[in-house]
């Protein structure tokens, strides 16, 4: 793979990032020596996609618990619950946020001393960064399977390197399909209003030479009405039992437009992102900031002012719209609610 | 309605024209003293809009006309079709270039003088400027029966005042079910890459107060399917004589996804729209720099340098997606080639 750091990193008892509000123009590594930088990285998206928002929430846990060693086992364990809900009330769609946090608390054994916690808190995050990359790498082999030489295949925003520690889940897939040397081609959509696609997934293909089509989310489907596109591949920020995807805003309308032209539509994410208590009812999906939609990259006012806006950061794609799920214990096909529980058993 | 000023004029043997590239940010008139001027200015997309696009181009070549007026008759007529070449070379999809481009050849007499002959083409010019004004008011009464209070209504792109010399086609509509008292709402899409719906959609119902909410384009799909939208209305720039209607890019994915979300998709033209000679095949859908696509309002660069983009301005939508198309003339339904036909006759 090209030489793109790692997205996310502990060093030394500091939370290094790369600041993907900057990017393609700057590749800048922000450090965080707080669970607070980390959630405001995270709210201001410096840090995103849901696997590396998980690590970001376990390194956040390990940042609070590092730097209360000292203290008191009470006042150590009352300030890691604290962090704990900030960081769940600060994306509230990605699952891995949460499976993240659950999995930090889950390793505090309360008869243990506060250093002992703390230590215990680290070497699971730093666990679960180094799991975070081998899953990808075991998805990327399960999914490129599906890729065959010659496709042209739609991406949409960016399941990348940058949207988890090391390699990415869709882009992980793609990936691996150009390694075994597939001649593929790449259709980028930009996805408005952050543009993931246009900065960070041309970006990441860009590096490695895989042939890119950069392209607006209103083309995607006349393109595939004229027989440009043969298969879709995205990622997923929340994933329920039945096979219903969480994804970014308009990963609902390429799925539909995918059925209605008969394209194949895999998504791609690990374990950590299934959620199996929730129900739809259950899941709240972001509304962010009208000044993303009214205000390119937050900077470029694009309408009149005082023009109001609605953006919700993500949408819902019923199961029936989905060709299959890629995770690293291989590829779930229909019936959902079935072979999912059935891969997780593995 | 606001007191916007026209989007062409003819004022004193010069085009004036409003500089849509520059809004909202600012309401700047632009001089045209020569069709070189006129033409430059629609290829750059200072004026835009297909009935827009005709008078500018009837304007241009009563421009043409005007200056060569005291020029031998021969010499006159060389250099109308010299201009007449060049504007139909300018902008390959709107149909309403080349029927403006037609009208103004046909009002030609080669017996009478050079003087004569350049009146006619300016009266004629003029002529179909003031037409269109009233057609569009024609389109906006039979239109509004079609809106009901309480809907809300998606529009896409700018079919407005811009797009016309005045009042619009698909906002006509919408301007003139609100004049009547309709209470609605409409969603302004934002429409990349150039975004005329954020920029001189969501301006022209700003100033006549018509709620109004902006989302970017690939929202349409997932408020759709929350029941946001119950009403689609688009312009054109061309429509087939079997109803197929050539429209800005992601017209298409709006059709569809209307179409599988059970939404009546309406389409607001004048009959100068219709192209009863071609065939699909025959119809070249422009492609326009990719550099609209990678640097915002060609400005703000958004992606790695270097990455090849895509960039169709319009797209084809089959007549099934279409409810019903509105034109002066009155509403046309189903079956199209049929009622299309008979619309025409009246």
């Amino acid at each position: 793979m090209q030489k793109l750091p790692k997205t996310i990193e502990w060093v030394n008892g500091t939370v290094r990032i790369i600041d993907q509000t900057l990017l393609p123009k700057k590749l800048k590594i922000v450090e965080c020596k707080s669970a607070d930088e980390v959630i405001d990285a995270i709210m201001k998206m410096k840090i995103r996609g849901a696997p590396a928002i998980g690590i970001a929430a376990a390194m956040a846990l390990a940042l609070t618990a590092k730097s209360f060693s000292h203290e008191e086992k009470a006042f150590l364990l009352m300030k890691i619950q604290e962090t704990a809900k900030k960081l769940m009330e600060s994306r509230p769609t990605a699952r891995n946020l949460f499976w993240a946090v659950d999995r930090i608390l889950n390793v505090i054994n309360p008869n243990k001393s506060s250093l002992e916690i703390v230590n215990d808190i680290i070497n699971e995050a730093l666990k679960m960064a180094d799991e975070d990359v081998n899953i990808n790498i075991r998805i990327g082999e399960n999914g490129e399977k599906l890729i065959e030489d010659g496709d042209s295949i739609l991406t949409y925003c960016n399941a990348g390197s940058l949207a988890t520690v090391y390699y990415g889940t869709a882009l992980g897939v793609i990936r691996s399909a150009w390694k075994k040397g597939k001649k593929i081609r790449v259709f980028v959509a930009e996805t408005r209003p952050q543009l993931q696609g246009a900065r960070l997934t041309a970006f990441e293909l860009k590096r490695e030479k895989i042939p890119l089509v950069l392209i607006t989310d209103n083309a995607i489907g006349f393109l595939m009405k004229k027989g440009e596109i043969n298969k879709v591949i995205v990622g997923a920020d929340r994933i329920l039992a039945d096979g219903t995807v969480y994804n970014k805003i308009g990963t609902y309308t390429v799925a539909v437009l995918s059925k209605v032209h008969n394209i194949p539509f895999y998504v791609a994410a690990p374990i950590s992102t299934f959620d199996f208590q929730s129900r739809k009812e259950d899941v709240i999906i972001e509304e962010r900031s009208p000044y993303e939609v009214t205000k390119v990259l937050l900077k470029y006012n694009i309408t009149p002012k005082g023009v109001k806006a609605l953006n919700y950061a993500f949408d819902m794609t019923p199961p029936e719209y989905i060709s299959a799920i890629i995770t690293e214990k291989g590829i779930v096909t229909p019936p959902f609610p079935h072979n999912i529980r059935k891969i997780l058993e593995k």
